[in-house]
């Protein structure tokens, strides 16, 4: 056990709902842990808004996390991580996380044949965050297929489901026409890790063979806890959540179905 | 033909590219009538904002149409037509007509059951928009579903497809489980009717008989030729479509697949 610990919570806060799939990896890896999330329901999406203005949010969103006495911050949202992650992390008195570079350095770790897929919604896609990110590390091909039925059909808890496995096979179809020998695929999108199963069932269908799935909400999971633990920030307590959006709408019925289990109650707060 | 002309444009306005399928509508019933389209792009979706915002992007847009001399104006926006068309209407100096009124109207004249099913968004569903618009005409049944996919699947062009009337069965078999005996289905949402043929097929199939569909497009279309003629402002020309945006994305792949035709060039505005 560390010499040092530290029982502030994580800050956790994403444009939506999705981001409950990064809380619900943190519980499983880090179940001492208390958390804060905030989803900021009454703004979303970030992905057709100004970097400007995707900025003034995402600084509202650190600030909340900031007043709840976080430790750590992870953005759970692609679109303020490529936009306001360099400047939050020169200015916040504590570490950040973004949601694209865990998810890129656990595919390169992963990947033998250096040929890594990407999916993700059109936003995601076309910033090509992920493939910046990825070729920072090394040598790899990248190839990305963006996928918009995902995210309703993971909303509408549609997760095991084969019609879902229909639409996934349709979709890494065209990824594969794009490179068949890949052998990881990188889930860029918060929504994806509860349709993991139907995902994996499909890739290896359409690739002949499983693919490695690259979860990122596991990833950030994973690099919060290396993160803490160098820190000597681990928590020993019981754990615990504490949620908060900042507009009530459908919370009641996506919640549970990306956190994976009862949210408590969530609070609305007006930013 | 009617003594008075009136050669100025027809102004539709939507919070996006669907509304492209009411100007589709348009040049089917009035190919005499030029026509300028205003997608407000960069400002969408309409559903999640407060309704002192959606009131004042609507006056923008509406002014923004005045400015181009129109002589009626459409909101092929449902979000818009609800919160904004009461105000707009008293104030404006030519006449506007809404996104619900003419479908409801529609669908009252058609039933024979007197009993209505809508299907729509999920923020379209939830205003009751059209429940109220059908019951202020008379004593009918509206059920209603929200079928959160039918958007993603009618941008993604996946139109005449077996997964489009597989799912559109299976939330339309959620429909019929409310009620049965419905004989008309309105299609509240301007995305839909380019999926048509896939609804009235998964429509025979759950209710064991046609239901009559009714295309909201259609039905604004044949209101906007009434309320011309009534005037005696009907065009007498050729016709023409000047297509505006107030962000680019999208644009190329999606106005075809929703106008049915090319739009020639799209202007970028910003209002």
């Amino acid at each position: 056990m560390a010499a040092q610990m530290d029982g502030k919570p994580i800050g956790v806060f994403d444009s939506g709902i999705g981001g409950l799939t990064v809380v619900r990896a943190l519980r499983r890896a880090l179940p001492a842990e208390p958390l804060v999330y905030l989803g900021d329901t009454a703004r979303l999406p970030y992905g057709n808004k100004s970097p400007e203005t995707v900025r003034r949010y995402s600084r509202t969103n650190v600030s909340f996390l900031l007043g709840r006495e976080v430790k750590l911050v992870l953005i759970a949202c692609n679109t303020a991580s490529a936009l306001a992650l360099p400047e939050l992390a020169g200015e916040l008195p504590v570490p950040v996380l973004g949601a694209v570079e865990p998810g890129a350095r656990a595919a390169a770790r992963a990947t033998r044949s250096r040929r890594i897929g990407v999916i993700g919604t059109l936003g995601t896609v076309k910033s090509e965050a992920y493939v910046r990110a990825i070729q920072a590390i090394g040598d790899f091909e990248v190839v990305q297929h963006a996928c918009p039925l995902l995210v309703p059909l993971a909303e509408e808890g549609w997760t095991d489901d084969p019609l879902t496995v229909a639409i996934a096979e349709r979709y890494l179809t065209e990824l594969c026409a794009k490179q068949r020998d890949l052998d990881t695929l990188v889930l860029g999108c918060t929504h994806y890790p509860i349709l993991k199963p139907a995902l994996a069932q499909a890739a290896a269908k359409v690739f002949g063979r499983p693919l490695t799935l690259v979860d990122s909400a596991d990833a950030m999971a994973a690099e919060a806890a290396a993160v803490l633990a160098q820190r000597g920030a681990l928590a020993s307590g019981a754990g615990g959540l504490a949620c908060f959006v900042t507009d009530h709408a459908r919370i009641t019925d996506l919640a549970p179905r990306f956190l994976g289990e009862d949210p408590g109650p969530v609070a609305v707060v007006d930013l």
